[in-house]
């Protein structure tokens, strides 16, 4: 693959492409005036020091990171809408987007940092995250339908590219949708073990846009609802159950490889191999209605028990239920439980990997909190994978009849993983 | 003190007195049928068993915690509307709050707890936050004037005990305050390491008012921008510069007795002795206009260093700015400064404890992050202690005037703290 080209044309010898002159130019200048002197205690550009290994995810492989790796607790997520006039511009964004996440996922700064020394010009980095570490910090960039073609245009060149799969998706039962909360043409989901880690990165590549895309709606996530690996304990959702036990998990590659990695695209949509679909659905919990509900109200709409999360046909967290097991009054697990109708076996046999948070947003205006799931799943093709289940759901599943309304969407299509020299989207840009 | 009365009058043995039968009475039967033996798995009741104690800040004491409490990470903020139409309803929620918040501030569950075994009643605790631990939660409560009278009218007959210094904040230039994120009878700061264990309190905490405060608005503040304690390392705001360096410390307690505790009211004010005052103020930030301001002029402003917090005039973080010190082109701090408007020493020498908070709310609908800063200070009065500061900031200061719009605002009075067998507010009520 090639080094990214639009390296920032400077007159002194730089690590990184990304420079404060480069990008932002030069900002008007303050009205206060200071003795440079004074300022010598501060012009060590610690920017290139590296934070401790330990807590740094690779940004570099055959998949983007953020995926199959271990859900960290926290995410800010951002969809944007390009305003780029050219391909050209969009190209250099994903170059610009790819070098800054490339250092940020290190714990590094952006460019040369915040705190470079150069007092001409706005610092490269906006310096939140100064001394916070890498904090696991992944970075997962997708693509929506709008950036192949919107209004019947194609802004960039990309409409014979769009993925089938990349639908809009239908309407389902119940739905209320927000304009604001809902598409986008860029995807930019950030995880962290630290918020302010998840924060900084999406406030960074919204300043690096600027002029090319901006902020069409964002998200912050304060507990997540997932776990990727078996090597963490499931979380819980705001209806107080544990929440994705039977989630994929990074340890079966098998059903990692056939459920969420697209592996035998061709044509116009080879780029898409390596790839993944990004699922993301804000669901607004009705939690107050549901917490005066019973406890066997509660079990019975998920199918499973509050403590342990164990199927209500019996065994621990991880027995599978046994759906054909008979009560007094008929099948221990409901057939229109949530654990049912979720489940593999009544979906064709497909999964998914989920990795949603916890939100909460203020009030609603009418006495109760705004809060519920930002539900995020990858999948090899919403089409089998997302849409089917979803629908049944919408239709049949008392909790999401009753306690569930779901008011954001979008489906993004997320390129393959980066190699060095490479950039986000590239096989997309240059197949 | 007494021992709260309204304990629930129940059949069976207890060890807390807020009971799912007694406080929300018995839920509509759920329409799905279970066999109630293979449920059994699931009757053992663990919420009496505390957490690991490391993690625990003692709810009990002669001043609330969550002031002076070394500064958590993370918060959860909700103002109420009381709805109770007694004084005894009023009283019943207080004591229930007391004894739902003692219960969580050391890991236990609200109640007889998320997975008691009763299958026929909403369980007493939401159950996210099981497994999480205490977390070193700390709530703290304050009544709003309007608490005390509203569109003047005694609502509880506590209109006689209404502090002078609890007023109705000025309006200051730039002011753009909505009203949905404004004032409130009662207000409750959630703090903890972990966020989910602050969502949970305030979310139980709502739960339990039901019938009696409604939720006014709520914020979660994703990282901490103030330390109270010497033992803390100095946060960074989103102006990316270290924020509350000058910030009253608990280890400092004859400033901490003389600029945040109430200790010589008298007559029907005598019921605030041990307590103080909570501004809090909802400050949107203009990051994306600081974001290309050059790293001159964002120290001019701040008036310290971006990389160590240390004032212009020379030394590290934490030595004192010297205003006198003469640059080239005037002082090295500039008289409209940030640090220079904030001192003491410009403020006739009060202090504030400052406990806020760094947020960000979605988008603001035209392309920018919706984010900043959730102002939170605790002073002894605020007609001394903020409202000057607060004038002179907003006429004076460039980093108010270009930078920071206020959209939300409340005054709280913060009673002292409670003795075990007592309740949040008792001194109000029964002096």
């Amino acid at each position: 693959m090639d080094k990214p080209k639009d390296v920032a044309n400077d007159d002194k010898p730089k690590s990184r492409g990304i420079s404060r002159r480069g990008l932002f130019g030069v900002a008007g200048a303050g009205g206060i005036g200071l003795a440079v002197g004074a300022l010598g205690v501060n012009a060590v550009n610690a920017a290139t020091d590296p934070k401790p290994a330990g807590t740094i995810v690779d940004f570099y492989g055959d998949h983007q990171a953020g995926i199959v790796t271990e859900a960290q607790d926290r995410m800010h997520i951002a969809a944007f809408d390009v305003t780029a006039s050219t391909r050209e511009s969009l190209v250099s964004l994903l170059k610009d987007w790819t070098e800054a996440i490339a250092a940020l996922t290190q714990g590094r700064e952006i460019g040369e940092g915040a705190t470079d020394g150069n007092y001409d010009a706005p610092p490269d980095d906006t310096g939140e995250a100064l001394d916070l570490g890498a904090s696991h910090l992944t970075v997962t960039v997708g693509f929506g339908r709008t950036l192949f073609e919107k209004d019947g245009k194609d802004r960039y060149g990309l409409a014979g590219k769009l993925p089938e799969a990349l639908i809009d998706l239908p309407h389902f039962v119940g739905d209320a949708l927000e304009e604001g909360r809902s598409g986008g043409d860029l995807i930019v989901q950030a995880c962290a073990d630290d918020p302010q880690v998840a924060v900084h990165a999406v406030r960074n590549l919204a300043r690096i846009a600027f002029g090319r895309a901006s902020v069409r709606w964002s998200q912050i996530g304060f507990g997540r609802t997932s776990s990727t690996s078996t090597t963490q304990a499931t979380p819980r959702n705001l209806f107080g159950f544990k929440d994705g036990t039977a989630n994929l998990k990074q340890e079966n590659a098998d059903l990692v490889n056939q459920h969420v990695w697209v592996s035998d695209a061709s044509g116009p949509e080879a780029w898409m191999n390596g790839g993944t679909y990004m699922v993301a659905r804000r669901i607004r919990m009705h939690i107050e209605i549901w917490d005066r509900t019973s406890m066997r109200e509660q079990e019975g709409l998920i199918g499973r028990t509050k403590k342990e999360g164990a199927p209500l046909s019996g065994g621990g967290e991880f027995t599978e239920p046994d759906f054909g097991m008979q009560g007094r009054e008929g099948p221990l697990i409901a057939v229109d439980s949530h654990v049912s109708i979720a489940h593999p076996n009544h979906n064709n046999g497909v999964q998914m990997l989920r990795r949603g948070f916890n939100y909460t947003d203020g009030s609603d205006g009418l006495g109760k909190l705004d809060a519920g799931l930002f539900f995020i799943a990858f999948v090899v093709d919403a089409r089998t994978h997302y849409v089917p289940m979803q629908s049944a759901m919408a239709r049949n599943d008392v909790l999401s009849l009753e306690y569930l309304r779901h008011t954001g969407s979008g489906l993004f299509a997320v390129p393959p993983g980066v190699k060095p020299g490479g950039y986000l989207g590239q096989t997309l840009f240059e197949s």
